[in-house]
């Protein structure tokens, strides 16, 4: 058999090694465009950075070891340009001399990954408008730093890799300016989390521009404008340009694969494209999401690996192993923050219609009493009907990571929230509390899916006709003249069950506190004392002060 | 209604706090025989360390912030001494007044938790021999550690606890000697993951005398002398006593209530005892475990703290919350090390004559090429029939904690090694590989369970009569200069296609490297040239090396 494989590096040598591994007699052949194969695309940010300083640390594998490891004919500078599906041969441009052949196939592999986006906007095709997407960019901009000692730097897009990006520029001691066209950086957060996000950035005087975007790229000397739509207009030396990506899937659409409504390359189960000797994998191409049902693209590194191994698996073995589809689990170091998410945000699910409910819960990364506990804010989207988990979001310091892969493995299995409450981590005092904070959430989520507790956030305060809400805030009197809401009465829990005639029973209650416990317990108490409508601010007076600060 | 709580710290003090919040008007009385309740008891150890310098800090809520919170009467230093079935009430002392009196429940709940076992040996009831238990068993250690400055310690024991007290009495300066009747520390463990735990304590200079036991204590002036069977004795100041721990179900013995096989209290899987008005949580109880089938207790404060919830639930609203068992997931730091198992361990599935298959991996605990990546070891057992996933151990550095997280929720949920290869964990460089641990540990046992790779072990190699193997170590020739197994030939994995022929067909083969990736590489050339007897060694010379030295 002769296998050919499009794309050298996540998804194309992961299906290489495999292949060669299930079956050592195969003739496979590897064709990169790139210089380099087998990098580690996701490191590239810290090797501007600094923070990686050897650029060899990027390359897991070249050529040589791929040959010698697996046997695999691996090269590179060699464009694939055509599939020629009726020959079942590819044309192949060999970019250092210009010369194009063809190779015949058995099985091809096509993983070519995602292109920047480069919207058409005057000016962008500047020399100091970078984009990060392989060694060659990276070096283009580490090279640009060191020859021409820049100080100021705009990112256009607050995305994952943008903020990567800005706390690598910062700690080359460049001055960071940020533009976003969404409203929050990192959209794939909801509003509250990003402002987690938002005050951090400040503490680093990395400065932001929101809900704006460019119109306009101007050269002028070493000094490069970028006109907002705004009106405003920034000044820098260079730009990252780091909007998005989509689907490489030109080769794809030019051999008339089918593609999916989002332009990716389209695969069933088995990651077969519409013609069966083709599989295709990775940032090219897009899949059901298992949680909406529709098909999107994946950009994520993870994803791309496990597919390689099950296209590899279904080439030699047969179509015998399916994907069942990403849930979008990621994860970024943002400055001091690691910031996650899994799943669908809040938002998302309002748009498609989706039932959900949401609760916020602000839990310490260990137990307490154990030095070094840092907060953490878990935000949990569920169904209201069965308690499916949808979603979960988490923005702290230490043991985010783990939070984030307890909650993705639940979702990924469509677990529910009485799962989360049933979850058996493992405590010790350095790692985790009695009750882990995956439990905290799932007993949180678990008491408003029983209508236990009934939460109501920020966003329904802020938008409520005023005197909509009988305001409780239940903290201490202490807390409470350090800030409160608008409005708000003090009634300290310890003191709800003497003061409970305080408090109208003929109006909708919210209770809050500083991060929702207190008011749990007061609303509790409320509600058996006959109070229905009465309200838990979810996440507190915490989340309240992250998007009103 | 009138519920009575007998215990007041983590099973105790959450029933009393859930059963308050589900129920508002019920009386609630919580007794405790010690002096505090709601401590962190997982703490003491730490605190003596002065790791934790406040002491209050261990106090997560009082008598009085009970009270006021909710609304609880908690009597401390009161003693149940006996139920009284029939008529529906228990016999209380008050410890400090040494007065008895009765008091009337609707339901009563157990939460006694367990107590040290102090075996019958000469010399035992020294007043330097202590046992760490309850806060009061802190204040006399550290009491003793000021008022008398102590150089040396022999602690009896190495499980979790004696293993934590030995770090925090190193960090007090004392000079720590362990003994343990086992032939390894932490007998949860399979041995060569212990042996880890062994060269570790060698470099804290913690001395440790496995495969012995304490004979005799001799006391002489202010000197222990510790009599072991091996005839060795061992001088020291002071002794901690951990031999672990049993059931505390005196009372429920007492009052006529069934208990388990192992002396813990039976409960249905609705934590209620055989009486249906007393129900029963924590270390006192037993339950089926939900590997093996087999009733058993579980020391653990997550499971303590799950089960009171449950309780609670139960007690209020009637038997629908269901408990479903531990699998015993725990962790303890270990000076540097984490060290963390869960399911069973490979040694009790021989025991119980259990199938299984174990394998050895050594991933990193995030990307190799960002700064400050640290070797873990993770053991995986899990059926040869249908990959149902049966234990884990690892013991490593940072990111062990998230691991065995998520290996311990697929075991709780009855996932398969097949799982484990798909979980969509978060992956950014400071976080993860593109391929997680626990993805990796999930592929390499995929391979076994589906005959494409055959995993031997250091014992087969050890046990084997000489000859037996025919062993090739495939990695380079400067690896193999520093050392190898005895007898191996050398063919690095790279020249082995070239090189085949130098491998008897008519041989086993056992074919080893670092830690069992080019091993692996090597098994699948030599699988698919026709060699049907070839094995991978589990771990590489890595886990080998830690067994032999
Ligand atoms: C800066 C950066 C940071 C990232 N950080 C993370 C992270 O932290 N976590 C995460 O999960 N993901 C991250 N990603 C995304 C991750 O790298 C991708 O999802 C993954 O690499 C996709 O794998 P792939 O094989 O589809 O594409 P790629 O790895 O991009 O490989 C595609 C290769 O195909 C080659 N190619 C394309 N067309 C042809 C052709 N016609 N002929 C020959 N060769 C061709 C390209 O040159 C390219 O080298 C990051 C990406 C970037 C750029
Ligand atoms: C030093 C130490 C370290 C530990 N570290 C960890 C760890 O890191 N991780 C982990 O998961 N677990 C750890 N544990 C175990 C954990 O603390 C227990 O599993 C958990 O506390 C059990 O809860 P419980 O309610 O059953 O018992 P306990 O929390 O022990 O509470 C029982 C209480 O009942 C009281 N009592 C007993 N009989 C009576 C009576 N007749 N009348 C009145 N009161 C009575 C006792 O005085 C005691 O205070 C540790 C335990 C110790 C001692
Ligand atoms: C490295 C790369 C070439 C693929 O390598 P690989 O040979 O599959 O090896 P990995 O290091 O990923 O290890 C996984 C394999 O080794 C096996 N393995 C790992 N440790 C093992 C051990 N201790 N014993 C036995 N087998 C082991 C696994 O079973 C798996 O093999 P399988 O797929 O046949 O089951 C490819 O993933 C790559 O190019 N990565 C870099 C690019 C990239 O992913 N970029 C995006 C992220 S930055
Ligand atoms: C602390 C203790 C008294 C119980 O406290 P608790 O009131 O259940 O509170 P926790 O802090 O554990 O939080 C869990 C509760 O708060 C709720 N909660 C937590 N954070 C919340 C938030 N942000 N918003 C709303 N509710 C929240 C949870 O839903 C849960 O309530 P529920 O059980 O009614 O669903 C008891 O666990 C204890 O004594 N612990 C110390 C002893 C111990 O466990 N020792 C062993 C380990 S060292």
């Amino acid at each position: 058999m002769k296998y050919l494989i499009v794309g050298g590096v996540a998804g194309g040598a992961t299906t290489a090694a495999r292949l060669r591994r299930v079956d050592e007699e195969a003739e496979i052949v590897m064709f990169e465009r790139g210089r380099y194969i087998s990098y580690a695309n996701c490191g590239l940010p810290y090797y501007v950075g600094g923070v990686i300083p050897e650029r060899e640390r990027l390359f897991v594998q070249t050529p040589d070891t791929f040959k010698a490891m697996f046997n695999v004919d691996v090269r590179v500078r060699h464009e694939v340009r055509f599939i020629d599906r009726e020959k079942k041969e590819v044309v192949v441009c060999n970019l250092e001399s210009g010369e194009e052949y063809r190779e015949s196939y058995d099985k091809l592999v096509l993983s070519p990954g995602a292109e920047p986006v480069r919207p058409p906007i005057p000016g962008i095709n500047d020399e100091r408008i970078f984009t990060l997407r392989s060694v060659d960019d990276t070096d283009a901009i580490v090279h640009f730093i060191e020859e021409k000692k820049p100080r100021r730097v705009v990112i256009v897009g607050a995305g994952f890799i943008g903020l990567e990006m800005a706390e690598n520029f910062h700690s080359r001691g460049l001055r960071v300016t940020i533009v976003e066209l969404a409203p929050q950086v990192m959209n794939v957060l909801d509003f509250e989390m990003a402002a987690e996000v938002h005050q951090h950035l400040k503490t680093k005087n990395v400065a932001f521009f929101l809900g704006d975007a460019v119109s306009a790229f101007e050269r002028n000397g070493d000094e490069l404008r970028v006109q907002l739509k705004s009106g405003r207009t920034l000044v820098c030396d260079f730009v990252l340009l780091s909007i998005g990506v989509r689907p490489d899937s030109r080769l794809a659409k030019e051999a008339g694969l089918e593609l999916g409504p989002r332009g990716g390359i389209k695969v069933n189960e088995y990651l077969q494209t519409s013609d069966p000797d083709i599989y295709a994998v990775g940032d090219a191409i897009e899949f059901p999401n298992p949680i909406t049902g529709k098909s999107m693209p994946t950009f994520l590194a993870g994803p791309a690996n496990k597919q390689g191994r099950i296209v590899a698996n279904n080439i030699v073995e047969g179509n015998r192993y399916t994907y069942k589809g990403a849930i979008g689990t990621a994860i970024a170091k943002v400055f001091d923050l690691t910031v996650a998410s899994t799943g669908m945000p809040e938002k998302v699910l309002k748009e498609e219609g989706i039932p959900h409910q949401a609760v916020i819960v602000h839990p310490g990364s260990h137990a307490g009493y154990y030095p070094g506990a840092q907060p953490m804010t878990i935000k949990l989207v569920f169904s209201p009907d069965d308690g499916r988990v949808l979603g979960a979001q988490i923005v702290g310091y230490e043991g985010v990571d783990k939070r984030i892969d307890l909650l993705a493995s639940v979702i990924q299995r469509k677990g529910t929230v009485v799962e989360l409450t049933e979850i058996e981590h493992a405590y010790a005092p350095p790692y985790s509390s009695a009750k882990d904070p995956v439990n905290i959430v799932g007993f949180v989520a678990e008491n408003v899916l029983l209508g236990k507790s009934r939460h109501i956030h920020w966003y329904d305060i802020l938008n409520a006709p005023q005197g909509e809400y009988y305001l409780v805030d239940v903290r201490t009197p202490e807390e409470y003249a350090l800030g409160t809401i608008e409005g708000a009465v003090n009634i300290p829990v310890q003191q709800l069950r003497a003061r409970i005639a305080e408090i109208p029973k003929d109006r909708k209650v919210v209770v809050f506190c500083g991060v929702g416990f207190r008011a749990y317990v007061a609303e509790r108490i409320l509600r058996q004392h006959g109070y229905t409508e009465v309200f838990n601010l979810s996440g507190g007076y915490k989340t309240y002060q992250h998007v009103t600060q």
